[in-house]
């Protein structure tokens, strides 16, 4: 595309650009808008100003026909003859700060578009936000907001620009991109913030030459989540296999529970059934425990028992370079209408049901938290920590290899469920990233997502302004916080996540150090200490020694006893502008640990009220008295802020 | 300061500035350079483009005829009548990326110099590197190369600048800076990077009316850390007494050690005395624990024993509202030449002479690690975690209220002792900056330093183009960086910062998904994994199951009973191009934690292996056995790369 076609087409989608009139090669120039550029155009220049083919700041046509002489002579001296088609463009210089907009075809995502600080500054700086190319108004706001250069859409050093003129600009190159979607790259830069507002000076379009295919979708599922009638196949009764732990796991379900071996025989006080076809009624969920070499043939029999969903904890497939077995399932899946997870997976849990098809542990507390998780060793520590953390659980999915039901299916599936408040994903790869964005924008319940894989991409020198982005960390991260998911940097925040609000904190201490460290902390985190009222000061001098802090942090000295704590913690908890308390214990000569976190069960707290035991030894016990009372605590200051 | 006055002041320094003359106001103006920008020059013009005094972009002598005739309308028609002495200066027009080089006159560090990104994006992107006005070649280098400007200096995009010139700007300042004591503010934006060299085009000083004090400085202070004789006054034989912990904890001390309380009587097989002067020789040594009312006249009294070192625990003092008795204890100090750590602080202990004059814990193990801390409840619960964490000391300084010695002086003793390989810093807040810097500079071994008051400043805008910077945290973080310290963001990695240099890494591990985060954090760090050669691959070949990563991370399949990670570990430890080996330990179904963690004692290992063992109660006897066995672990992917 020439400067002027490119013009001409951006025209189209009614993004600015300079004025400019194209001229044949002997046309006579004759413009009204200086100071003027020229150029030359011919696909026999590629790189203009190697040739002299590039004249800037004309200021009048007498300028602009000697620079035309110039630039013919300068061309021929190239050793290139222009031709009747060739010809010349003079556009207006446009001065002002310099804005990036672009898109990139990504694998995960599709369109994506760029957005920042433009110029020979764009590597430099990559002061840019990542835009879905189907984000609303609001998502795009806070993409804007999050680049440096986004300020000066909001009067940075009087700039005159506005949110909606980079609303507006964004949303054209949206409309642009929705109606070719064969472009791969596309780049405005520099688009110039003028008087008359956001024009867009250079420009670069690259098109695929067919477009790419639909991203395949499964429609009218079964549902995952209940099932009446569930059968173990490869339930064992030796202590030292995988279904052993999953069928002892599973005995205390509440619907239909069904164990198959080919070895017969009794186990929980259950038949063991020696195929599929001796289970007498239907099988509205399996779980497979076998060798792989038996999964195919025993899903062909489960078909026939009405299959809804399949669990195959089986591993052996696509991470072991057996991938046909994988294609084979995924047909069978397709063909019979029946979910899949796995395989190679550690299970599946549902609270409401009891229904543990795990084998991670035994050890769970239901709760309201569902944990999907693309690796099974993430799961099975998580699941191992949220037992001692006493965090509980509405579902956990283990999804394993992942060859049928797919991230935004799941998540789909537990945004219906009102078991479920919120939603933590470990997730080491996404495969179709515009319905999992999709997906959350519908949702309206917490999403919390780790990702892996920061480094492997950083190390690709993931941007750069022709190169492929795909996977890229940032933007993985720009895009899901745009849909308003929280991305998390400590895999442990995946559970400690509250379901409350958390925005002023108080703070009881009896040292001023840490307070401060963790001070720092919570304020790197965006959330903020509750200034103390003076009436609030008046209530704690009542009650502490004379020398305490006067402030939140609340400093009631390195000498309290448990009593003082449970006077302070008193007072805090009926402070109304608060929303969580923290009661940071630190080894101190007097400090007794155990009997002040034995003093927080004495009463009903109004706030969140969350522990930080500092130190070895010297507060062990505290922690012990925690972990059998089921009490969330913490042991770092960093992990006690991880969750913010 | 007009600006011909700033441009002849700089050129006295060496700085280059844009060809310039200063013509009287009725001076006919005749220059050769163009194009040319015009600016009045009158006491009574403060803000020249507002009253239309700067002209930019004349081509010609007549140009800038026409201009200043507009001008001196534009003044008058503003209400301003030019006298006599006022003029106008005509600079050529300087082309090219825009430096700022300013500096500040810090409280804590004097005059820093600020370097990075100049012109109106200055504060936008605070692409900004603090450097010490004393600061050599190499430091200056190390601060130019951590602004993404700096890249300019390195060949960016084809810019033909060098690290030379960078380092010359900033060598000019630096000696404009040392023989101008009294500047406050000094700005040099922006410096154009041209052709002919860096350019000053535009700039701003202040100065201060009379120049700062030097600050005071105590000179032939007696050696801190060799004490033949210690006395403990406030030595107590109530269990619940601060006086009785420390006599405790100081009884295995192999000098002369003496117990001081005016009820006498016996405590550990010692005589009490009962006062200062019953004791029999010298007190090189004394620790008070006494009531605030007595540490004054006590004081008093040791001086007669020659009195070297004082360490005072008693609380009371400036913390709480008492500075009169700190100023006090401070001028004894002074005249009576004896060090003082405290008042307000935990105590002092030296792993050489088993001295520990703490109340913090008698669980000390020695070590070749110095601490010191600023806040006491910090030291206490490092003391608890590297306890049982197996971490040793060679001292631990408790610097509480620092009435007298500071961290450079703590660190010059400090790095004088070889007992002590490395020292670790918390600090909340230091005085004498600048002398700080040059102890570091001086040292030759490693520092640590976490300090916090990040989020306190950051509120504050630190960064402001003419505001006060002093306490700026990113500015601490980089001039002690610049001198080769390690800043921490974690405060455990004071503790478990490695004596041994690792850049390459190897993971063993039983899951994919936790080694490819602990990968990431790796990564982060600036560390990389070791990339197995061919040959290294065969070995593993040879022992591990067909299905293991040959990768590294060494992923041995979730099945990995102990005898695997043996072997695993057997082969590893043999590789060369490793510096550290992580042994991550997931629960899966069949793992055997603590078993495992068991097979490390078996050998010695050559390289350093540091077990990481994630999950709760499934690991949790593994966690204890690391513990009574004083093996190092970890039980998070982040604390185990916290050091790094």
């Amino acid at each position: 595309m020439t400067e002027s076609e490119l013009y001409s087409w951006l025209q189209r989608y009614e993004i600015q650009t300079p004025k400019h009139i194209r001229f044949g090669l002997n046309e006579e120039i004759d413009v009204d808008f200086f100071p003027a550029v020229l150029k030359v155009e011919s696909s026999k220049v590629i790189h203009k100003s190697d040739v002299g083919g590039v004249v800037v700041g004309l200021h009048s046509n007498a300028e602009l026909k000697e620079a035309k002489e110039m630039m013919i002579q300068s061309i021929a001296s190239h050793g290139i003859t222009l031709e009747e088609r060739d010809g010349f463009i003079v556009s207006e210089m446009v001065m002002g700060d310099e804005l990036y907009v672009g898109a990139v075809d990504d694998e995960i995502f599709d369109h994506v578009i760029l957005f920042g600080k433009g110029g020979i500054y764009l590597e430099l700086y990559k002061d840019i936000a990542y835009i879905d190319s189907e984000a609303d108004e609001a998502e795009i706001i806070r993409a804007v907001k999050k680049t440096k250069f986004g300020k000066l859409f909001e009067g940075y050093r009087g700039s005159p620009h506005t949110l909606k003129e980079a609303v507006d600009v964004v949303k054209k190159v949206q409309k642009l991109l929705a109606e070719n979607p064969q472009i791969i790259e596309f780049d405005l830069n520099p688009i110039k913030l003028t008087k008359r507002g956001l024009i867009a000076v250079d420009g670069r379009v690259k098109f695929r030459d067919k477009p790419k295919g639909p991203k395949s979708k499964r429609e009218n599922r079964p549902l995952f989540l209940e099932n009446r009638s569930v059968a173990i196949i490869g339930a064992s009764t030796d202590e030292s296999k995988v279904g052993y732990a999953i069928a002892k796991n599973a005995a205390s379900f509440q619907g239909e529970l069904y164990y198959v071996n080919p070895k017969g025989g009794e186990l929980f006080g259950r038949p063991l059934f020696q195929n599929v076809e001796a289970i007498p009624g239907d099988v509205d969920m399996a779980v497979l425990v076998i060798p792989v070499s038996s999964v195919i043939p025993t899903i062909e029999k489960l078909v026939l028992k009405n299959l809804k969903n399949l669990v195959i904890i089986t591993a052996g497939f696509k991470e072991s370079g057996n991938e046909e077995d994988e294609l084979k399932i995924a047909e069978l899946a397709k063909k019979h209408n029946f979910n899949v997870i796995g395989p190679n997976c550690l299970g599946y849990y549902n609270a409401q049901s009891d229904l543990n098809l795990t084998f991670g542990s035994s050890n769970v507390h239901k709760g309201n938290l569902a944990l999907i998780s693309q690796s099974g060793a993430v799961l099975a520590s998580l699941m191992d920590k949220a037992y001692s953390g006493n965090v509980g659980f509405s579902h956990l999915i283990s999804a394993g290899n992942m060859v049928d039901l797919n991230f935004s299916e799941m998540v789909d599936m537990l945004v219906a469920d009102p078991a479920c408040e919120a939603i933590s994903v470990y997730a080491e790869g996404i495969k179709n990233g515009k319905r999992f964005l999709r997906s959350i924008r519908r949702s309206h319940k917490k999403i919390y997502v780790f990702k892996t894989g920061k480094s492997e991409e950083s190390k690709k020198a993931a941007f750069s302004h022709t190169g492929n982005l795909s996977g890229n960390y940032e933007m993985f991260k720009g895009l899901l916080e745009g849909v308003g998911v929280k991305m998390e940097d400590n895999i442990e925040a995946l559970l400690f996540n509250p379901t409350y609000e958390v925005q002023k904190i108080a703070i009881i201490t009896n040292a001023g150090g840490p307070a401060t460290i963790l001070t720092d902390y919570i304020i790197e985190k965006g959330k903020s200490l509750h200034a103390l009222t003076k009436e609030e000061i008046e209530r704690l001098d009542l009650a502490m020694p004379p020398h305490w802090s006067k402030n939140n942090p609340i400093d009631i000295i390195g000498d309290a006893l448990p009593e003082r704590y449970l006077k302070a913690l008193e007072i805090v908890d009926e402070f109304e502008e608060i929303d969580l308390i923290y009661l940071l214990i630190t080894p101190q000569f007097m400090t007794d640990a155990l009997e002040t976190v034995k003093l927080l069960k004495h009463k009903d707290w109004k706030h969140p009220v969350l522990p930080i035991l500092l130190g070895g030894d010297m507060v062990e016990q505290a922690k012990q008295f925690c972990r059998s009372h089921k009490m969330q605590f913490f042991k770092t200051l960093q992990s006690a802020t991880s969750f913010l």
